[in-house]
């Protein structure tokens, strides 16, 4: 017989206070509250507290936190920002870290017990760490299969063109088990737009796989190269199969610019993935999402060499969003939750998502009267369900 | 005899681990860990916790927030910002809010839980509520007398000129209880800086008090305004008393008048109140700092008529300063947390603040290696002494 289990007294975010059906992991029926479990069904009481879609983590690194490690303080650049600068104290850093699968498997839980239930990772490949990464961090996904689902982006963290043989790489993370070929910084990085995009597209085209890029280039710069992924995107038809990361010159140009891109986006189904990052220009959430681009968001950075910031909390990061945009209204609070669920599985491609008959019984249960005022108060005291399956109580993990 | 009592296993921010002996509310002694306890000195193991400094809240206003009550959707302006606005609305929804006193006292709980020992609150005086705020604020300060030390600043939220009988006002609540006169936005408000400082510093020298002005007007008019000050400071001989809450304007001007007027605050000693604001510039901490410029923090408005964000946190502040001004090395972490302790204490003119033998024993106890941890990481779990006396544990309110 199927597990099944009754979650009764849920409050939807639509202000409905119902009883969950879950039949083997799946919302099976929304019963009025108060209803009888069929035989065999256990019967779970969750008091009316808010219900909330399990979060979507859309960018993060399970290769490179230090969280959970005693403190190391952060070096900064000699001068200015360079990308190649932090990949080196990066991997001289990771030289004396605990264990990839160790240090993976702490930032997973950190996630885990406050309500995310899908992410979407980039593990890093180049000429000098190969697989390596990759065959790591594939082990600890599929340690956690049954309370995560987690896709996994090839990425090329040190450019494809000057690390050589890192196009072959990514060819051959995507055949051991990624799901996303990467990208980064076409321009400043490797100096190619044309060049890094063919590697990027070829292996997407060949391997029947979407692509995730990294985009830190300002400006037009960084305008010219979204067009030319948009384009890539169409001629491929990979719509809806393809995001750019980051994309700070979104927020960087004039409105003009801006709004034809935006629309090039949304025609090309490209979708833009922002941390709402706390001290530069960032894309546009509102005026993106009315144009009708896909905006989504993700944590990046968890205490790395990058930054000592991080905490694994889509709420919370729903609550920067908002801050950042100046998102005040029940719908724009409304909003920044979007970008870390219903948003965030829509440019992950999941088609069996949300708190709909259906779906993946993933949800997270928290005290709050709706989903504004979750994205203000960001309570910490969490029960977190995958397929039905409690696996975070009051924000702890559960031991299974 | 006096109440006395060893707090040992104690971790300094020093990175030191000590007994501190706390005799009649105030540090009396720093002794080696596992010093015996004197005599009927009550012994209490902090189990090699960080002990930080009871946290200032540099800026608040007790008398408009909602925390608690049922959720109010933010009404947004009809076309562009506008003070007199938001004050209507705020009048408006105030109207139907619980009364006064009891949002004062949850809005001080949630604060104090959280670690804040002192405060400085701005209350709103103006022709029509005239003093009625400050009576119930200055009842629940007394209330709460003997747990969070309160300074509060008569606040002229509908201006001085423009609001009749104001200035009267403004020196009666002075006479009634505030510590130090408020001014808001000189020009765009009252349409007359000079006159509106009059009354100000008028006031300020009469009874010899302190003061604190909220100025949102932006770029080289808030300049003006802040230079104004300044030499009324001078010429009053007020320096340490008096601080610019916002000053936005610090942020939007080009790098030469900022260092020219960072110079004059220093010189003045005006210090400047920032929440670094999420969504718009604000006075670049680190080059004001680096002038020698006193920069505190507050919350400002919890959950109120301007906005629905706000957690009463000042660790959660100091952590959205570091992100806000890209401070990410230890130092840079440890600045961020100064401007909601050291710095807030000299702001506000506390003479005995701090970890110090001779300073008020007012401190929070929680679970990090030293403050960059702390400041990235906000623990919420947080034991709280003023005066050496348990107030709020794991971060919930002991009750007396």
């Amino acid at each position: 017989m199927a597990r099944a289990q009754l979650f009764d007294n849920a409050l939807l975010p639509d202000g409905s206070c119902v009883a969950l059906l879950v039949e083997d992991g799946r919302f099976a029926a929304f019963l009025p509250a108060g209803a009888a479990a069929p035989e065999g069904v256990e019967r779970v009481d969750l008091g009316g507290k808010l219900v909330l879609p399990g979060f979507v983590e859309g960018h993060i690194h399970l290769d490179t936190s230090f969280f959970g490690e005693p403190w190391k303080p952060h070096k900064p650049n000699t001068s200015g920002f360079s990308v190649r600068e932090r990949v080196r104290f990066q991997t001289e850093t990771i030289a004396t870290a605990d264990p990839m699968r160790e240090r993976a498997r702490r930032q997973l839980e950190l996630c885990l017990r406050q309500g995310t239930t899908t992410m979407r990772s980039h593990v890093m490949i180049d000429a000098e760490v190969k697989l390596s990464h990759l065959e790591a961090v594939a082990e600890v996904r599929a340690e956690y299969g049954d309370r995560i689902d987690i896709q996994l982006v090839a990425f090329p963290q040190s450019g494809i063109l000057t690390s050589p043989g890192t196009a072959e790489l990514l060819d051959a993370a995507v055949v051991a088990g990624c799901d996303l070929v990467g990208g980064l910084d076409p321009a400043t990085l490797d100096r190619d737009v044309e060049k890094h995009l063919d590697v990027v597209f070829g292996i997407a085209e060949k391997r029947g796989v979407g692509v995730d890029i990294h985009l830190h280039d300002g400006g037009t710069l960084g305008v010219y190269e979204i067009e030319q992924i948009c384009h890539r995107t169409r001629a491929l038809e990979l719509q809806g199969q393809v995001a750019v990361s980051h994309a700070y010159a979104l927020g960087q140009v004039d409105a003009g610019l801006l709004a034809r891109t935006a629309e090039l986006l949304a025609e090309s189904g490209v979708a833009i993935m922002t941390i709402a990052p706390p001290d530069h220009a960032f894309p546009p959430v509102a005026p993106l999402r009315a144009a009708g681009v896909t905006v989504f968001s993700g944590s990046d950075n968890i205490r790395d060499s990058w930054w000592p910031y991080g905490d694994g909390d889509m709420l919370r990061r729903a609550n920067v969003i908002g801050h950042r945009s100046a998102f005040f209204t029940d719908a724009q609070l409304a909003e920044a939750f979007d970008m870390v669920s219903a948003a965030g599985a829509k440019a992950l491609g999941l088609d069996d998502y949300g708190l709909v008959v259906g779906a993946k019984a993933d949800f997270a249960v928290l005290d709050a009267a709706h989903v504004p005022e979750a994205v203000v108060a960001v309570p910490s005291a969490r029960d977190v369900y995958k397929g039905g399956r409690l696996v975070a109580r009051n924000g702890a993990l559960v031991q299974v």
